[in-house]
Parts: C-alpha cells; structure tokens; sequence
C-alpha cells in the first residue's frame, strides 16, 4: 500500500466541499478559489469540489444521451444495508457499510439489487444531476466499446495498431495487437508510478493538458504527439502492465477505424440505446481529442445503468433491446489470465485478471469492476445481482488505500443481499 | 461602415466549415486545426467552425433545462419566404430573403409567424442540438434578467452598482446605477472599438481569458478585478455608449443580490420555466466567472424560443404561465430615449434606442432586437407577430457590414407575412 501522507489528511467530514465553501462567492475569495492553472484543482481537499466541476476548469466534448426515452430505475430502498458489518482488510475491527461511506471520502454511491435503487446517497458538492469525473473507470468505458467493435468485425483483436494508424509504426505500438492494448499486457518504456514526478504519465498528461504546463514548455503537443513517442521494453502479451496510454492507442485505433471521434462512439453506441439520465463529457487537449484514458465525467446515476447493463448482458430491461452483445460482456467477466496478471504485483488483487480493460475478481461471485482513482468505480456482482457504482474523492489517488474498506464491504453487501433478498 | 478587409474573404459557400473540414480527423492534419492558444478560433474562416464548438476550446459552466417538458414550436412551413425581396441599403439591385442566407454568413435561421416555425435551415456545422455563441446577444439576457429583478424588488435601478458590489466604489461604477448599467448611459474611459488594439476592450478580454493572454501577462485576473479598474470619463446618464463592462458589472451586482451565479439564475429564471429542449452554456474566466457580456452559447430554436416569449409579453403559451412579467417587457419594447442613443453615432441605426441592453428600433411595428458581433440576433416584430432568430459567422465583426442586407430583409418579411398570414 501506498504510504500515507505524513500530515494526516482531513476526514471526510471535516473536508466536505460545501462546508468549506469553495468557489462560493463573486468572486470567490482567495482562500477559497480553485484553478486548473496554479493547479490547486488537483490537491486535497480541493478535488472534493473539482472532481464534480471539470468542466468549468478544462475544455470539454459532450456525450449527448439525445431525446429518448429514460431508462428508469425502480426503486425499492432498504434501511438494513447501513448495518451490514464487513472487516476491512489489515484491520482489527469490523466496519459498517454505512461507516464505509466516508472512511472512502464517498461523493455519491448507487447500489441496485435486481435492478432497483436500494441505495442512493450524495455527499458535498455531488448531486443527481451533476457529472463526477470518472478518472480511469473511462478507461473501461472505452475497453467495453472497443470489445462491441471487435465482435462487430470493425477491429480485428490480432491485427496491430498501426493496422489503423500507420503513424505509430516506430512506436511500441507499431507491433502490439488489439488485444494486448485491451488487456494492457503491451510491454512498454513508460512508467505509470504517480510517486515519482519523472514518470512517463506525467509527460503524457502535459502533452494532452490534464494539467498545466510549465511556460517554457516544449514537449509533444497533445494526447497522439505523445503516444507516436512511446517505445517498447520487453515482449507484448507476457504481462499485464496497467499503463493509460494503452487506452488512449485504442480509442485512436477506434477513431481511425470509425470514423467517429470517441464521444460520438459513445454517444451513438451506449449513451443513446442505454437512456441515460444526463449528457456525459470528456476532457480534451488543445487539439479536442477526448482524453480517452480518464477523461470522462457522468452523473452517478448513469455510471449504475452501465453497471446494470453489464449484469444483464447488454440488453435494456425496459425495451428488451440488445445494446451490447451478451458475448462480449461474458468474455469480459470470465476475465483474462490471472497469472499474467500476477506480474503486476497487486498485492490487494490476489487471483484477478484484467479484460477489455475491466477488473475480474475471479471470486465466488464472479464478480469484476471498472477502477479509476480516488476511489471511483462500478463493481458488479452477477451472483449477488448486485451493481454499486461509487463516486469519490479520496486524499489520496490509488485505489490500494480504498480497497481494504470497500472490496470486502461490497462483498459483504453481496452476501447480505443473497441472504436477505427484501 | 468599417471597412472591408483589402483581401476579399470567401464567401458563404466557400466558407463552408463543413467543406473546408476543419478538425476532421485523429489528430486532424496541422492545416485544418482550429485551437484557443493560437488565436485561430477567432479568425475568418475558422470561425465558421468555432462558433459551433466553443466548450472544446474554453471551459464552460452549463445552464441545465432540467427535466421539465419542452415548449414544442409547432411547424408551419412555407415555401413562399425565400422569394421575398428587398432593397439592401446602399445597394442598387435588391436581393431576396432566400440570398440574404447567404450574403450573411448564416449559420442558421428560424422564424416564427404566430408562433408556427414558418422557416428552419441550418448551413455549415451548425445543428438544431449544437449550441451557438450568441456573442453580444448574452447581454440582452442579462439585461432582461435584470430588469426582471428590477420588477421584483431584488434590485432599486435608481441605486448605484456600489449599493452590492462595494469593492466597484472606486471605479466608473461607484456611482453608476443599475439603471444606466441596464441602458449603458455609463461614461467610461474605456474604449470598444474593435479596430483599436489598444481598446480596452481587449485588456478586459486578456482579463477573463475569452483571449489567449501573452506569456509575460501580469494584467488584471478575472473579469471582476479589471471591472474594479474602469474610470468614469465624462457624467453618467447623458448618452448611450456601448460597452460591455457595463454588462458584466450588471451581471456582479446581480450575483451578489441573489446570491446566485448567473448560470445558475438564467436556468431557473428562464431556461427551466421557458421550457427550452437544450441545455445552454457560458463562457468562464479562471474563477469561473461567467462571461455575461458575450460567453452564452445556446440551441437556435431556444433562441427563438425566447425571441418569441418577448413577443408574447412572458407567458408561454402551452401552459399559459407568466415567466416574464409582461410590464417589464413592455418598458424593453417601448425603449428608452433615441436622442440619447444618437450621440453613438450609429448611422444605420437612426432613431433607435437601447434599453435594458436590448435594441428598440422604434419603427412603425415596433420591433426591438438582441443583437451580437458577426450576425446574431434575435429580431421581434410585434406588428407582424414574426420572431425571427439567426446565428451567423460573418467574417467582419460589426453588425454594420450585416445590417444592410439583415435589417431591410426583416422589414419585408414582416410586411409580406403580414400581407399574407398563410
């Protein structure tokens, strides 16, 4: 686990968004402003109130949901869930689910049983109706897609990127198929480790302007600049190796090969057939390319019906119709090779695999997860017909500070609702 | 008239964005880019594009329609209209309504007859679900929002901005009213003249970031700390000058008086009640500011929506509620005092007069018009119950290279639809 910062942080009481008034006032006062360029916009606790704001601090695409007909969730709401007791991992105390809230610095969290609403909760700045950014959970978003156009024969999993996108012949990703960017196993020179300020993901997210750039700087000029520069170290497909320009290389293969810039992709293939509630939109660099590797932002509500449609196979229950094909969603949970995936190192995540950039568990339940930072995620249980999609913003960003009071506690909740069906 | 620029620009047709293919492709080639730090999505002909697409190159804040039902224009098409001709002023052959698209740069078009959308045409990339930038048309919302506050009570027009906004007390607005804001009879040491690159137009843009700023920029942050530097220059309440800091300064003293942001009140003031179909959005500074004198970008048939709620003395018409008290809006159309206006100097403009940030062309049908930079508009015959509401992308800035073949062409649709109501 990632070390914890040596000043403790505020609990997540004491670092409520609404209580501590940011952005509140015309204009706000100085000790209350929040920036994309002085970079407050990505400190603690100042991303209680950012992570809901994206798109007043950044350019943004939008995924229009149309003019359809909403997908409705029935509701059926559940008092007992709060006291569901689960022990989270390292401890020596059990913790409640109603205490998980905000030991995980929870923005808003959706749990549907069967299909409805049996929880739904909203802390801070967060409401129904306002979009939360979804850090890497986009990522399986766009995994999910890029799978639909594999089945569909658009892309061909064995064929390389540079099959669609001859500009990265000479990058790591001339060589790598399909596949291997869809279960990151692409063995790359790029470290993802945000402990250490030289790693390659902070190059790459100054060239798509995720954050501000130094004045003098000269370095590669948005997201595909960046990707055409990345270079190969070791041998594709042994590893699984969780690195985000794998998924900005996919989302530009699918570009290529549709036509369609990724918001549109979404928009025509999930976020219009699903009847979301609420548009969604991606964060874009200088050049309106959607930051495919954590850009996205979408109201909670929305994130549940993704979940939801995963549980079912892909299809809507309301209409009948067949969004995703139930093939692609199976594939998806029985999961990739766990020993590949043992490489990684994950020491919380003993035994999952990572497929069409989704988080198979491999547990009783057949479980798997979308994951993105600060402790964003959908996490579906098909034994338990469970779906918990959470917003949230954690001090600090890996998800190893989040797993040991939220993998057991959904878990828990699982085997509460099996027990105890309502 | 200003003058033509020495090099002929394309015409309409060849203008096309659509045509031209700006930002099509992953990346699009380095020709055909359009981007904020470069200054091209101010330049002819990339605004063609860039009107259409302002969230994906400055950070926006949403104005939500919410969930209520729309306010559906009923369709009433007719096929007689483009025929209507007319004489341009200054010109020697007349022209049709159906050229006029053309000639104007016209990105889209809808007018109203009765309340029956009698013509709708898009060009360009411009949609009926894209929002527009409607330029200085902003202000005449604002202005609008104003006066209705002014109706209620939140505001005493006759107070001075100060009376809310108290760190203005040193500027032109430390004695300026709310009532020579809403009218901009404010007298300014601050120039607009486009033509100038030293007006102090541009340090108020630099200012709220509607600009790229240069890299050694240590100007005024913020639309509100340049407002707190403007100087009076000459005595308030003698003649009409149009500047839009007076907007801006309406739109501080409105947040401080309600509290709310002027997103927010827009929305549930108007966008809400009025029953739009989409979302618009604003334009924001580093703070979050929204851009009240000229960052509102919204769908054209809102536009006409609200073209037409002025024609109807602010009640709409399929629920009958009053959303604008119809007083208010008679004070806009009856306008304030032309020999005021006239010291502006507007010489296709004789007789007119501006009030509440709207134009009242005091003509025998008493139409008044919301008016912004390279053609859009908003135009209200009362006499001839016509709406007409148009987003353009001329490539000259001044309304005066538009009003020639615009003006004219209002006048004699109106006349023609009143000779032949259908």
């Amino acid at each position: 686990m990632p070390p914890l910062p040596a000043s403790h942080p505020l609990d997540a009481r004491a670092s409520d968004p609404a209580l501590l008034g940011w952005m509140v006032g015309s204009p706000p006062p100085p000790e209350k402003r929040i920036r994309f360029d002085d970079g407050t916009c990505r400190q603690f606790p100042q991303i209680r109130w950012a992570y809901s704001h994206q798109r007043q601090l950044v350019p943004t695409r939008a995924v229009p949901r149309g003019t359809g007909p909403v997908w409705e969730l029935p509701r059926a709401p559940r008092e007992d869930l709060d006291a569901v007791r689960f022990m989270p991992i390292g401890a020596d105390a059990p913790m409640s689910w109603g205490e998980a809230f905000d030991a995980n610095y929870t923005d808003g969290i959706v749990v549907l049983h069967r299909g409805r609403i049996v929880q739904e909760r909203y802390a801070g700045v967060l409401r129904p109706e306002v979009q939360h950014l979804a850090m890497s959970v986009t990522k399986s978003f766009v995994g999910l897609l890029g799978a639909m156009l594999v089945a569909d024969g658009t892309l061909d999993e064995q064929a390389p990127a540079s099959n669609w996108v001859p500009e990265l012949s000479g990058s790591a990703f001339g060589h790598a198929t399909v596949r291997q960017l869809l279960d990151m196993t692409t063995a790359l020179r790029y470290s993802e480790d945000y402990a250490n300020p030289a790693a390659e993901i902070y190059d790459f997210v100054r060239a798509g302007h995720v954050v501000p750039r130094p004045a003098d700087y000269t370095g590669p000029d948005g997201f595909h600049a960046f990707l055409r520069m990345v270079q190969a170290q070791g041998t594709h497909g042994e590893a699984f190796a969780y690195k985000t320009v794998n998924t900005d290389v996919l989302a530009w293969v699918m570009a290529r090969a549709t036509g369609q810039a990724l918001d549109m992709l979404l928009a025509e293939r999930l976020w219009q057939p699903l009847g979301t509630e609420h548009d969604a939109y991606f964060s874009v660099d200088a050049l309106g390319t959607p930051f495919a590797g954590g850009g996205l932002n979408l109201a909670l509500r929305d994130l549940a019906r993704v979940g939801e449609l995963m549980r079912l196979r892909g299809t809507r229950p309301d209409t009948g119709h067949s969004i995703v094909p139930g093939a692609v969603i199976d594939d998806i949970a029985r999961g990739a090779d766990p020993a590949r995936f043992a490489k990684a190192g994950y020491g919380l995540l003993l035994g999952w695999s990572y497929r069409s950039m989704w988080w198979v568990t491999h547990n009783p339940h057949g479980a798997y997860t979308a994951r993105g930072v600060h402790g964003q995620g959908i996490y579906v249980d098909p034994a338990a017909e469970m779906v918990v999609a959470r917003f949230a913003s954690h001090p600090m960003a890996a998800n190893a500070h989040l797993d040991p009071t939220s993998l057991p506690a959904y878990h828990a909740l699982a085997r509460h609702l099996m027990a105890e069906p309502g």
